[in-house]
């Protein structure tokens, strides 16, 4: 496994892959990688060659985000990496990516403006700007994201789409402590009371499933269920839940097809996300 | 020659270029093709297939601009292709282009924000965002505009450069009639006498050069005398006069290095730009 921090390094190995004739699945990262992330690379085995990028994008950050304190550490990463089998590793400086004069983005409407596009403004062309870049520098023939960032997933899907990138994107499952809290690079930021505390989104999650599963398909009174169930956890305070289409993120009023139960909530200063998608 | 009119069409025939380790050089064009179109098609021909698109991209016009009346002929279009060698015509449909969902862009700031950026708000938008998804589809490994549109070269650039695109950009000197004025498919909107008033612009721009070569560097001055040279023309109306930084498109207030002596003029109607590059 090699470690690079150029593009031009990530460009030579792939060209050379290319030229073999093989397949390059891709995972891209912010590190301080978890189970989560493993799941993704052993699915981006079926690939001949992986490759890993591992980078902290400021742009995706807003000014009173935890870009300066968010988890970093190479050398535990690069051991997840090596046990997975990953081929290379990508991991930039911040002016690798964005020259002083840098000046171009890619943004999006639809789907990129309920759910966490409405609470983090700028967030989503952050992560279009530097996904649409790693897409060129790497060149995937498969690139792998969480299912737990399901907006996330929604609006790469749609960018591949509408700029005729040519990749498949494939979504993985949430992986889950063995207590139903969603793996999470920020759950480090958690002492022991709110650990426990974060239990509720899962469990109010699992409410909602309940209800969808017994027939319920009124959005208002699923999400509202939801709602008191989480404010009965006194650490907790609702950044949203939503029941939104699962490929467009747009609001629904009545269960009809895929849909997206979507949350974010704080524990204390943290800002967690879980979701599942439920087809009727 | 092939026309094609879908992506898939344009990606099989490209695919099957590339496992032959045969180059593909790509002109985009809006069609109404005229000798400034065809020498890009020349310079191109130094790869070993090119690749036209014909596409009036609705998404770099204004509500107020020349979309539904911007002059089409796919007909002769076709034959100025087939004289130089094209290999490849990709004609699309709007909807072929743009789903009806599509809501994804590219856009810049920066070198977008003079000039033609602050007189077609959108503009370069609607251009940043058709031009990345042909260069997706086509996956030239160079691609051809003309100095005409000196600022939408140095945008095109600049986000092959931020976002990593891996192709080459290539400028081509501006085309004129025997007279001096640019090539443009808009200068069939003139009638004679707006054709005959239409030489202001390669003149004033004369006058301009003029003061350069014999050592002027006060832009003020310089953008003056251009200016009322243009005014003594009664059916001349300035959008702008500008000299600029010819790669940031930032303005300067003395001439030191490279700039870009740029113009847009209404001639009755009708838009027309005009610019050469002067290095000191």
């Amino acid at each position: 496994m090699k470690i690079v921090k150029t593009k031009e390094e990530v460009r030579a190995a792939v060209k050379e892959w290319k030229a073999e004739g093989l397949t390059v699945g891709f995972v891209p990262t912010m590190g301080y990688l978890h189970e989560g992330h493993a799941s993704l690379m052993k699915l981006a085995g079926e690939n001949d060659r992986v490759v890993v990028s591992i980078f902290v994008n400021p742009m995706q950050f807003g000014p009173n985000e935890d870009l300066a304190s968010y988890p970093r550490d190479l050398e535990r990463d690069s051991s997840v990496c090596e046990e997975q089998g990953v081929d290379l590793i990508f991991n930039p400086e911040p002016e690798e990516m964005y020259p002083q004069d840098f000046s171009s983005f890619v943004d999006m409407t639809g789907p990129t403006e309920e759910l966490c596009g409405s609470s983090r403004p700028g967030h989503f062309k952050g992560v279009c700007t530097v996904v649409n870049k790693l897409f060129n520098i790497v060149k995937p023939d498969k690139a792998y994201f969480g299912q737990k960032d399901a907006q996330q997933f929604a609006v790469i899907k749609r960018m591949v789409r509408d700029l005729d990138m040519d990749l498949e994107v494939v979504a993985a499952p949430i992986i889950r402590e063995e207590d139903g809290l969603a793996k999470s690079s920020r759950n480090k930021y958690l002492n022991k009371e709110e650990r426990e505390a974060a239990l509720i989104l899962s469990r109010s999650l699992q409410l909602g499933r309940d209800m969808l599963e017994a027939g319920e398909t009124d959005v208002a009174a699923i999400v509202k269920a939801i709602e008191d169930k989480i404010k009965t956890e006194p650490l907790a305070k609702i950044d949203y839940v939503k029941i939104v289409d699962a490929s467009s993120i747009k609001p629904v009023e009545t269960v009809k097809e895929q849909v997206l139960v979507a949350m974010a909530v704080y524990i204390g200063k943290t800002r967690l996300i879980d979701n599942f998608i439920f087809e009727k």
